[in-house]
């Protein structure tokens, strides 16, 4: 009995076809069969890889993250790319893990002046108001992963889920974005990954990092920056035993997991390719839609909606053409 | 740095007092400061209570359930009650961890009718109305966790939330409800316990239990029953080690974390005693509001809402009068 639980695509998949037939496409469905051209390349130069210490099994441990493009959060993600240059987070450690919350990494004695890891030198201080953008933006410079937001005077915000509790929201570029009248930010989705901070007017420098294993904590939106997602290997976060300490912290050092190191994706020899699902594509419309509306075999009754970060948006490691 | 990250009631606790009369108080600290009177006890026979083997540390692991109160999921609720005193699960397993889905526990050869442990006589096939309850239903019977639905004629839900893009939705009862004209159900928030089934009129029996380890899967809300939910211990599920298989599934038996034994709390000597603040006292108001509204010392921008699976409702073991 168990193996069919909760199966959504799988079950279909092995079912009869009369019974494929009568039911309509599971969103993982609409994913599979999507043009090649809906498929958006990410550049390794934007991706910021991540290599943890085996665990008890000796398997690898590789995290790998999208940093977000312009025009949100560059100033940190310059930071994120000077420091792991310098390889500042090699032999540092996860030293937090909190349920539902957030796993983070950087440096345990970081509070301790006389401990601390130096900076590298050249890191910016970023203000607050740039936790958020504005939708004009004219702070954005060509990027490969930015095809429209620069090149229109307004972002063409696709807002596929209606306005929630939050306020508006919908996707732009790849990305889970809400947005005011006149500013656009990141969302706290799961496995967003964002930069430790101290109280205002402090907004971190990227050094500490972490990264969402829970229900959204969407009070944390235009409160702290956001500077990507992890795309391959959250459960080697996710999964880590929790921290005891305050916060989740963990109390004692053997219990952190250590970093081997930390570089961003062109540095990586053998890295593969990943993509993402255009969500300015028709595919990503229906699948959306249908994330909102299950009307695949195991469903009996449609949410009529869906939150913006229970739409996650496909990434996958790039196939040949199809 | 790093340890007053994302830090909120924390610091402020900490922070010189200067700081602390600026701020608002965090939620935490509201749940703190609430009399005892605004706590609930919840009756050991309403609790289940599930101790898998300990990990590679040792430690025990125990996952401490909350079940539903009238007039949800009683039928399936009913059969859990007679699985447990059948010790159905001692001896089986969890098979299944999905990250960002659920953690799964049943009989992993269920699928396997030669194989498959017999379940108790006498379980109940419950109906998939019952996923929903009436606003003024009849089937509900005193119980101790049931204050005020039996003894009014409109079940008086609290919309502390404003309407999300899944319905109405608030909480009654010390439970996160959606509701529509006529019906309301429980929410698959963050820690919710439901029962797997197969494809549809199946409604399953309660022998397979998943809880939610990731942002809401609110599709599955009118799906699937839900019966419970972890109030303590949920990292003994969500920290796991994630299946490789198709929808989490462990690819081998030596993946399984073994049960050791599932029982109703009343049958388990020198349980704690658990409470929880009751979602109809003032206090829990403004506790709602300040997680919508963070107002404390780390928060320069309230979100302006929460959605109803980002205000958990506070559960903690008993303490003294205060």
């Amino acid at each position: 009995m168990n193996k069919r639980l909760l199966l959504a695509a799988a079950a279909l998949v092995a079912a009869p076809l009369a019974a494929a037939e009568k039911a309509a496409l599971a969103p993982s469905e609409i994913v599979a069969a999507a043009p090649k051209a809906d498929w958006v390349a990410i550049a390794p130069a934007d991706l910021l890889v991540m290599d943890l210490a085996p665990g008890a099994n000796g398997k690898p441990r590789r995290v790998v993250i999208q940093l977000m493009p312009p025009p949100f959060s560059q100033g940190w993600i310059g930071n994120v790319r000077k420091l792991a240059a310098a390889k500042f987070w090699d032999g540092l450690s996860v030293n937090r893990v909190q349920d539902n919350y957030v796993a983070q990494w950087g440096d345990a004695d970081g509070d301790d002046k006389a401990k601390a890891r130096a900076l590298p030198k050249g890191l910016k201080q970023v203000a607050e108001l740039e936790y958020t953008a504005s939708k004009t933006s004219q702070r954005c410079e060509p990027h490969p992963g930015n095809r429209l937001l620069c090149s229109t005077e307004e972002a063409p915000l696709s807002n596929l889920t209606k306005s929630d509790v939050y306020g508006s929201a919908g996707f732009l570029e790849g990305w889970a974005i809400a947005s005011s009248e006149a500013r656009i930010w990141p969302v706290h989705c799961y496995g967003m990954v964002g930069v430790g901070r101290n109280l205002s007017p402090d907004t971190g420098s990227g050094a500490e990092l972490y990264v969402v294993i829970g229900h959204a904590p969407r009070h944390l939106d235009r409160n702290i920056a956001l500077v990507g997602r992890v795309i391959e290997g959250i459960e080697n976060l996710s999964s880590l035993p929790r921290g005891t300490g305050a916060l989740g912290f963990y109390e004692t050092a053997a219990e952190r997991t250590a970093i081997l190191s930390v570089r961003i994706g062109s540095e990586v020899p053998g890295l593969p390719a990943y993509e993402y699902l255009s969500t300015e594509s028709e595919t990503f419309a229906r699948y959306a839609d249908a994330r909102a509306n299950r009307r695949d075999a195991f469903f009996n009754v449609p949410a009529g909606g869906a939150d913006v970060c229970n739409i996650p948006v496909p990434v996958r490691r790039s196939t040949g053409s199809r």
